[in-house]
């Protein structure tokens, strides 16, 4: 059992909160910290905290307070990560870690330094089919991984503070790009190096200085294709979709829209006049169980169990790091045009991998481009002549 | 925290126990009991249970024991819960609760005469999206509900002795049958009253006594129909699926083959090859988190919460009864080839319903028939008079 | 090149004009019969015919007509086909071809007397996705059909005469039950006799005399079966589905909601105003070409090229007849609640057939029951021995 | 009725040539040119050709000859074009037009110099689905469009000729990529000026000298983007789908691998065993009415009703110039690494056009940056002050 502080009383929060006091869950949130006391009193009423505070180190500081649970708009990570240093506790992170690499970089360096537990709660890697796709990619399913795609769209978040630059700094590359880079990252290989990153960055509809549309390209070392797509213009609800491409399979992931339950209403029915609005009649897609089908079960356990058992969690603020620099590349990408490389003062992966070989032996005399099973039942080839270069069809019956 | 005896340490009991145990769980299996000590003794490893036994009462009288959890092959249920009563021990079972109705009517009785818990395991009522379905049918979304069908399909249960009329006490309606009714009857209340059960049953394809594909209708007072399709010998996987009709809206629920992720793979990746075999290969349809998406989760919570807070759980044996008696008559009338009467000695529900008019004012002298949109935009109707009982075409613009 | 006579200028005749003379086809629709006269002239206009009418026998008649097309209500059809006898020319109808199995008959064996050509327009049999099905089942890769299923659902037809009893003989099971008879019995296989019928109907809704909503169950006399769920009150548009299940495979097609086009709008855009409408706005599933993809076009190739080459096309009055047996049956059961023999004074396909065997060998002593691949990769068995009748659990490693 | 001379009898000629003379088509190709007589021969026997010929001039002037259709390898249009020139024979031709942009401003100005109708048979946007699609956001259905993506991905060509770069001028871009930049450039608007492109591609897995992947991005004057998505190594089956993004909605295309038709077979059944292949088991998902689905059907309606009526169909040689002139870009910037600008000698859309405004007055004070409906029922709103550009959530109850 543990017993948590909870950074942060606002949307994010409360999910974090169902998930780790949901089900038969034996960890419990103890302390609750809001900027405004008001709102840290309804969290600890809500969700049966013994303690509540508007004083951030309080609730960090707190005895009971076994690890610090950080749910705070992006401009106050920093100084969260920096208290749960100063009080040796083990620290876990909402995305992104910084608004940038350099304020990752120095968290990365402080908790690492203070030798605390850290943990980055990027939820996405841990939804429940994101984690049976990479099992079947670490296997060896797909063969060798070509291209990793991830796009999250919707029509922009929830709370004022994403929408000033100043606070989230930035817009959906930052907000919803995290998700996207992380896993991609992944499928690819988190030990393959990201080189360099081509950004399109736009601001179409929302009156806003960030952009609200983005479409980004991250090459690795080792010939992959990350690629991400990302808004807060997208109409329909929440697109949240995974492709992964290897030389011998393929995988696709809906995680919200199309997950097997579709639902007509013509909103007549007579007790459901109250909730009667627009978006609640017609077609709609639910979700079954946001909370599991988000992550957030299997990412709690993770960090959770990581803790008790002294290990590493699945992904930590080295990973936030890792993202952060990435995205940086990005921005400075969106404005330069240029494929900007990806600053990496802290690398602990492979390095010098080149791209495997695009050669197939067919026999002494050729290589195998393409095999293919004709209607008539008969095996095709096509191949190429290893010393002419020619290609040639061949029939086998 | 809930301490739990397990009886049973086969396939069912193992994915119970993945869920009780499982993510961050505070519950407990602390004794286990299986017909051979070897197998109990496995399983007491594999989940660190502190005693294990092949005597099925020390089990359940184990001292440490809060609830005991039947995962016993049907013929003997009953056995074992009337050992719970003899020892006053809360009790949660396995689907179906009997093999027929008078079995399950005195397992009923026994467990309301010791004043003991009692929990019928249906998780299929507790999946995810069957939860969020539920909720919007009680809301009214859909308005008066006409017709529910479940389906489950598979090519056949894992253990030899499924197989066995004797010891399963029937077919695929008696192993996957008592899903489809608890689903269906759900929509459609239950508090309904089913009336009779038409049912067509047939062994197609596999060398047993038993039926291995049927299809039933359950006639429920209030003139909704429950629609049951289950079958042994479905090629493809498990298919389970739900669907609902009412007078404002349908709901459509996927719960295996196609909830949102697609995998192709050619089987000839490096490290997969050990596990290489003709149903790895080609478009594969994985589940995220089986454990949760088939319901276990949200059943056990809802078992145990139920006991801590000395509530009555969603489903009890009355429930179980109920299924129970509605397949007796599915089992009679395959035979009979008659719609069959429900015969339920005990029913706590509404009686003497009538089915709802189909009589919609449009105005003096008109019922409204239809309406529907044009493709120039203009509304058309469908009327009847009321007094001649002519229909009519109308064109509103 | 064919000259049709088309007798109904109503919805249906209006598509199968867009059919016959749509894209780049040599057919021509030369006269137009409608009963009211400026019905047919507006006809005459929009597809360019040369001759239109309000004398039914007059188009029949005409000397340049090779063939009649009859899209008229239910009632009429016999006499159209009658005076088409008369004429001696050929004739294609809409489905259903009776009211009841009586005047099918009749029409029948007019139409053999006469000795003129006869399509039974059951397009539902020719969408490009039954015919890949149909296909794929008659190559063998379903093995043995155990059960095949239609399902076609909607808020209610768009014309007045449907709700009439009297013009229509009878509610959904005689307009959408015609479809799903017809399905199913081709992927069964229209040799196979059908033997007895069992069906649920129900007005639930609409202020009719007609049913409304009903599901049948039809046996076939190699036991098979066949089901059909239709109903005039489903709410979400068009639901038209097929699913088979054979001894080594299953097919599942979605002709209409489900077909990979998806589109969301909020009926705000500039120009789509004047068509902003409920039912044009949230999630929609729109078909990409009508036409073709519910079969028509398929289904007038046949006929008029059977019709060019003095062929029997796939469809006619003989299979219209077995429909409509079958249909009477299904009434009667709805009101008898007993499973009610299909009546066929006239039978053309095998006979005498029974079940297949469902006993297959393993080895000199077992049966085999099931095999399956288990998580680590060896084979299990499920064998019934054949003295014994005991069943037994067996791993190949 | 118009008679057609085919050049080419290869894999698309003849797909060609089903859908000129499928149905009840009145259309008829009366003389076939194949490179190898014997070719030729063999296609005039499939299709009851009047006429075959190994002298490509000799086709195209035969005097019966209305138009020349040409399939032919990409490095012979040219060659055939000017001959269709010479003879002042209307002409349709495969895609891309040109190996590149300077071939396809050659045959334009050719074909507009000689007088002679001239059609691009880009197919993809003439499927059911696109047509659909294209008449929504026309309406304004979709708002303003944003985004608009085009995947084409499938295991490779089956031809030889495809995978030399000098027959075929490049890779997949060229192959595939033509067909994503015309769907992406028809969804945002034709008169819409393309920009610049920003292109990724690598030979990732075949062993030849073009591209095997790629990924581009194309800016288009009004702040819109193209995207295509290109392989020739993708595993599973060919990948068709089309996405749009517009301020009011959203479009979803799949025109092939999921299109609402599913099989699963064991590849066991009796008579299949011939048949019998790895791609041939498991889950398969086979399109209804290929010919159709892709759109060669309304592809050449619109192509032969043009030529009959004297207009200009959907697609003319100046579509395949510009869609060679961004192909021309896409491969320039996967050398450079830049963006690159599209170079349009010719344009005959609109010019300098600037990005839409992002400004949406909520009040005099306000800007409307999101408005959402909140689970409670309230409306609540994200504004920015106009003077000051902070942002304020709002709840309207």
């Amino acid at each position: 059992m543990l017993r948590i502080a909870m950074l942060g009383s606002g949307f994010i929060g409360r999910f974090y909160a169902d998930s780790i006091q949901g089900q038969r869950s034996k960890d419990k949130i103890v302390s609750i910290y809001a900027r405004k006391e008001v709102n840290a009193k309804k969290f600890a009423e809500d969700y049966g905290c013994e303690h509540y505070t508007s004083n951030m180190e309080e609730a960090i500081a707190h005895p009971n307070v076994d690890v610090v649970c950080i749910a705070l708009p992006n401009n106050v990570h920093e100084d969260a990560v920096m208290l749960c240093c100063k009080h040796k506790k083990p620290v876990v992170t909402t995305k992104p870690l910084g608004r940038n690499g350099a304020e990752a970089l120095r968290m990365l360096k402080a908790v690492e330094e203070a030798g605390i537990f850290n943990g980055y709660l990027e939820d996405l890697v841990y939804t429940p089919k994101f984690l049976k796709a990479y099992d079947s990619v670490k296997n060896g399913a797909l063969g060798r991984i070509l291209w990793a795609k991830s796009r999250e769209t919707h029509p922009g978040p929830h709370s004022d503070w994403f929408w000033n630059i100043e606070l989230a700094g930035g817009g959906c590359i930052l907000d919803l790009g995290c998700h996207c880079i992380e896993i991609t990252r992944s499928f690819i290989g988190k030990d393959i190096k990201p080189v360099e990153v081509m950004c399109w960055a736009d601001t179409q509809v929302k009156p806003i200085e960030a952009e609200d549309h983005a479409i980004g390209l991250i090459k690795y070392e080792n010939g992959a294709i990350g690629q991400f797509e990302v808004s807060w213009t997208f109409r329909g609800g929440m697109d949240l979709r995974d492709e992964v491409m290897g030389t011998e399979g393929t995988i696709w992931i809906n995680n919200f829209l199309r997950t097997g339950m579709d639902m007509f209403t013509t909103g007549k029915g007579a007790d459901y006049v109250a909730e009667k609005a627009e978006s609640n009649t017609g077609w709609l897609f639910p979700v079954g169980d946001e909370v599991n089908d988000l992550g957030y079960n299997h990412m709690f356990t993770n960090m959770f169990r990581s803790i008790e058992e002294g290990k590493q969690p699945q992904e930590t603020f080295y990973d936030g790091y890792v993202v952060n620099a990435i995205i940086d590349a990005a921005y400075k990408s969106a404005k330069t045009k240029l494929w900007e490389p990806v600053n990496l003062e802290v690398w602990r992966g492979q390095e010098g991998l080149s791209k495997a070989s695009n050669l197939v032996d067919y026999d002494e005399d050729n290589y195998l481009v393409k095999e293919e099973m004709t209607h008539y039942g008969a095996k095709k080839l096509i191949l190429k002549n290893k010393k002419t270069g020619a290609f040639e069809e061949r029939i086998l019956e």
